[in-house]
């Protein structure tokens, strides 16, 4: 595994200065961009890594994964009165559908569904940000991950997007916490800093029917697990799903800070990071790389 | 497994009944919406079946499936060109989208997008609907299929919305051939009659990576198999992807005339058949029927 | 004023050259370009022009307002069952409005609004462009008025995206007659070729409280007169009424072969021609033209 | 005169209770229905009213005309920049469009519009509603006009909407100031109480070719005071405004506080109010009332 690590490492890395990396706050652009890494874990303990597999990244949109499971465990099946489990076809920060659909998103993964969990979560944490960090630190094994402030304040001065769609849904009735408080622990969830083991680790419960070995918890059911995967497989990766599946065939979910993490059911969980983006908004070298694991080892869900 | 599908058949028996036959023609219309049958085949080339497995009915958008696959092997990745592969996010025949996108559809299991890949099918078949005919006897080892003349003229009767798009691509230049042509053959082919047993044998290929075993035939390559199953996976349901995704979790197509088909890749293909549909324009009972199949034998590629 | 119409044809000739004759069909493409007409015409029967007002040019939507006047004989108020009265915000030519709300046309002048009261001059007349050109020679007073076949011919070879248009309200139940009939028909009346002269004979009526002093007929009654002309002033010149209204104040209504037709309540009909158009589709030195007049001659009904 | 306006009330008093009153914050869903006032203001300074023409109502959206007149002093024909001058097509409060449009909003009229207008307001005076109150002071003669801060606060806490379409243009770059203090002057304004006659006195700078006879001040330029009466013909009256050219055929603006201004131009200013509103936001006794006058004194502008 090690070896096909390698090789796939020495695939994808001529392709870092294609792509571009995420600038639309200055604390983002400054990441090197010359970086990649990957990791696997499997539900047995085992651990595979190469590149910068450990150094920690913004893990961005990616929260947003934790940020529903965490939910889930408070509000089961009613939280989809609230967001809704199908693709959206739109950019993931368009308001558009959001307007057409009366302030319901389509999906707990684009940035209108993200703010809505976290509303919901807000509503049951005294402190958000700090129940996911424990969360995190739990799942990953990682006692000392923090969140970056640098980042989070960059994010939230240029908060206006995100600051519209979430009165948009107030205005819907779709929002029930004060709209700036929500979006500093929302900020502040994204802003999480963790590697590619870190991140495999703490995703391993999804691959594994909802079960934490390194934590011995269950941390959702193995019903739930199938059913976040399933909505992963279909909208976790913004305006890419459908390629995703099309190349890779795997759950996954991507972050602008150039992570993505994919599930393979009942055996592994990855995490593959490298800065620059497609067009799509997901990391350049890392969609390669997933990919080009897929068709070594028949990963792909699908056949 | 018998047993399995006749239990499943009792529980879902009772969904008849909540639902609503197709009725946008009335050839579709009077259909006796007091039917249900399921069919599995596996890669072995067992076959299981309960209820009226045996009662042919309209394939109507499941039809979409085999145009694509048949378009595949003469476009090879160069029809991507034409149709998209993300999910789109709109009912399965607005023109809003089309519009916004140049005329060029989500996906090629949208109205629009089938009929895109059917205007590349007119471009090299003489007689389309034939060469459609003759492969679908081909894959499902039924010599005698036919279409239904009377279903397909009422399509054609009431072609306004399908015609709408298929003029408003032509207005992109992204639809070659005549409207009304491609027209009549795309009816054709969605009024093809076949019974859940046919449809299970027709689209084994697609669990089998690509190899038809009855027919001896690799229909597409093992990669191309997996790739329409990760299409399926995202696009396959109209609205209703993601739902099919928590709730199933397969690969999957279903059409207004009642049927769905799922695949289990590297080991089954099913169909499932009863005419009432939700309100997304899916079998109400063929759901539950799939999502009891997947609860009880762990099929959902998610986990 | 034979003086400032001269003046002014010097002040906008210059401006021939900064536009695009329009060419989507290539009979239109083939214009010379550096043209330009106006003429005015008198509640009173005084006639004015200068430049190039005795050269034909192909009205084309300019004919919309025709349609309109003839259908409101035969329909009356019920006519607005089926086409709406405000403006659109959209292009001329767009689905998107006409999908969502439901097949019914914003407002006669958009494409979709004509192609509805084509439909219903359909219904009402055994040959309705035979009607159309009767009562456009009744109204010029110039019975030599022929449609050009040769533009009606392109049109409709390139109708793919009005035909969508059709089908799209005929799929709403908002069209009656046959899509490619009525279409012929519609293209027809968009082919007539008339001079500067002949329109603003033909459009006096509109200023003359419904009444054409060179027929002696009251075309419409005072009241319609009155709102066709509000109609104008709110939809008349695609995308841009509100910049007409801000820049010139008067009615009007543009069409692509570069003609403009603008009422002056209670005093004058005016048209102007020069075929290259702006990036709205409206005569680049036509709207410079009616500014001018506007400013030198106090015409704005705005103050 | 006196008469003329005592027989439109009569007949318009009988729709009173037909339309409804705005309720979409508390403030302003408590006025009484039954009230109906009307004020005409001729340029000649001659005054004539009937019915509750004395009692103030909340302006609201009519304020948004003040604003657009007062930041064109200051920023001149750059100010359309940052704003569109074309008909909308969607309702007020839309973000669809302000989406799609990089956030430009079509005209000053609609909420985004003035929320542009108010930002620039707001980058050129310290105290940007005491600037705005000292203006409407002024321009209606009242020196005790005041803005009702129990409406203000009561629109300020049901901010959500607003606030999502200040925050998304501010995304777009569009919005400079910050978005609380802005809503705040914003709703200041349109929470002035005014009657109908200090409505039309205000108003008749419009009709006076940008002068206010009764101030002695040239408010703007006279092209500028055609050029505002253009805009508000084809964007004053929210969804209806072909419908209110149609019917009534002069520049207006109306607000949900049940008032609506019209300018006749060269000749008067009038302003008539009643609280209950027609399912398009506008006054329903209030537009009677203006078709009456239309009809009975050749108003409209268009013949």
């Amino acid at each position: 595994m090690d070896e096909l690590l390698q090789s796939i490492e020495q695939k994808v890395r001529p392709l870092i200065g294609s792509g571009k990396v995420a600038d639309y706050i200055p604390a983002l652009a400054k990441v090197n961009p010359n970086q990649f890494g990957i990791a696997i874990y499997s539900n047995n303990g085992e651990l595979y890594h190469t590149g910068q597999a450990d150094v920690e990244f913004s893990i961005q949109s990616i929260s947003k994964v934790f940020s529903l499971t965490l939910a889930m465990k408070h509000y089961g099946e009613d939280m989809w009165q609230r967001v809704g489990r199908e693709p959206s076809g739109n950019p993931f920060n368009s308001l558009v559908q959001l307007e057409y659909e009366a302030g319901i998103p389509r999906n707990p993964f684009i940035n209108a569904g993200a703010l809505v969990v976290s509303d919901m979560n807000q509503s049951r944490f005294a402190t958000p940000h700090y129940a996911m960090r424990e969360y995190l630190r739990r799942l990953s094994g990682n006692e000392n991950l923090t969140s970056d402030k640098v980042v989070a304040n960059s994010e939230y001065e240029f908060r206006a997007r995100n600051a519209s769609m979430a009165y948009l849904m107030k205005a819907f009735g779709n929002f029930h916490n004060d709209v700036e408080e929500v979006l500093h622990n929302y900020f502040d969830n994204c802003a999480m800093r963790m590697n590619c083991i870190d991140l495999a680790k703490a995703f391993s419960f999804l691959a594994n029917k909802g079960y934490c070995q390194h934590s011995g918890e269950q941390i959702i059911s193995a019903r739930e697990a199938k059913q976040v995967n399933g909505l992963l497989a279909t909208s976790g990766l913004y305006d890419e799903a459908g390629n995703f599946a099309y190349r890779v065939g795997l759950p996954g979910k991507s972050g602008v800070g150039g992570g993505i993490v994919a599930i393979v059911p009942n055996r592994f969980s990855v995490c593959v990071w490298s800065p620059e983006l497609n067009t799509s908004g997901n990391s350049l070298a890392g969609i390669a790389a997933l990919e080009a694991l897929s068709d070594s080892i028949g990963w792909s869900v699908f056949g």
